[in-house]
């Protein structure tokens, strides 16, 4: 399984804007949106064996599962719709426990540190970052959870986190790319390699 | 410079489209915003040696220019509405003429076969499509022009014509792919390995 991690570091945690201001009034939730997009379409459906965690402001977690997912399209305004409806659920999410909004789609009291622990337990954490080792130069492991950052760099704190948890530092190549393309190179690289995760 | 001619089998050739709805009653205009965002943005800042192309519903082309881009942000409504403002202009384009509606942006009526027979004029014109040759095996001519559909394939009259003008048909890797997502992997590809164009 190919499982990602963005940080949304501007993004809400309640559902109070409007889908007609994502790159605005909702803090740059656009750039989550088209993550979410990379990570899970092609052509002719969705990409199954994905995992997805969206850490809005260090403080709310929306999990994606590409099994579940259903009513999803590949336009911004519908998935931030599907994540509005999330953080709409939240209310309901007692302590660190999950709330399905829709299916495919958990909503959690989760920060950044509970996401990195959670999924540490299940394989290899690597930090996409512009000054990492070519990805043709790792050979991936099983379950790799690739952690990006949004329109804004890792805050220091985040830095010293991932040096704890994080087994490699990755570069897609010689340019800084929007997340949702690093995304997109990352699933190409695997897929083209052959690489069953 | 790279150039990408991207076929809009649905986008609307007038401006009459609200942006609440690039999805539905803008005839897919999110799939083509999401296309000039993958061939331009960069973290930190834009693509300047890129050409994008968009021809609508083979009536209408939009060309947008790297290096003369301004105002434009990666989010889908800021770019369809900068695309719905070209499509304000077009009434004052006359026969072939493109007219500016925003810095960088031209529109003209042209469809998809006046398209392709200027871009011949100025370099090789390469089809993505998922049966091609793979990317990693083709050396990329200068000026390579890459022609890809939106959410629908080519039609047969358009493969008619892409015969006879293209030299190389080139895939990107074993699984169909949205076509901001081939941009995104081109774009990589050419970075990684060095290449000047």
């Amino acid at each position: 399984m190919r499982r990602f991690i963005v940080l949304g570091h501007t993004a809400p945690t309640d559902p109070d804007f409007s889908l007609d201001d994502l790159a605005g009034a909702a803090g740059r939730l656009d750039v989550l949106a088209r993550c979410v997009n990379s990570a899970f379409f092609l052509s002719h459906g969705l990409r199954e064996s994905v995992r997805v965690f969206l850490v809005l402001s260090d403080t709310v977690t929306i999990r994606l599962e590409g099994v579940e997912l259903r009513y999803m399209n590949p336009d911004e305004r519908n998935i931030a719709g599907l994540l509005r409806q999330a953080l709409d659920s939240r209310a309901e999410a007692i302590g660190h426990s999950e709330v399905e909004s829709t299916p495919g789609i958990y909503v959690s009291n989760r920060g950044f540190e509970d996401v990195l622990k959670a999924t540490a337990r299940e394989g290899a954490i690597i930090q996409l970052h512009e000054e990492g080792t070519p990805l043709a130069d790792v050979e991936p492991p099983e379950n790799p959870a690739f952690v990006l950052s949004d329109h804004q760099d890792f805050t220091t704190a985040e830095h010293d986190l991932l040096e704890e948890y994080t087994t490699k530092r990755v570069s897609v190549g010689p340019k800084a790319l929007h997340a949702d393309h690093v995304i997109s190179v990352v699933h190409n690289y695997l897929d083209t390699e052959g690489y069953s995760i």
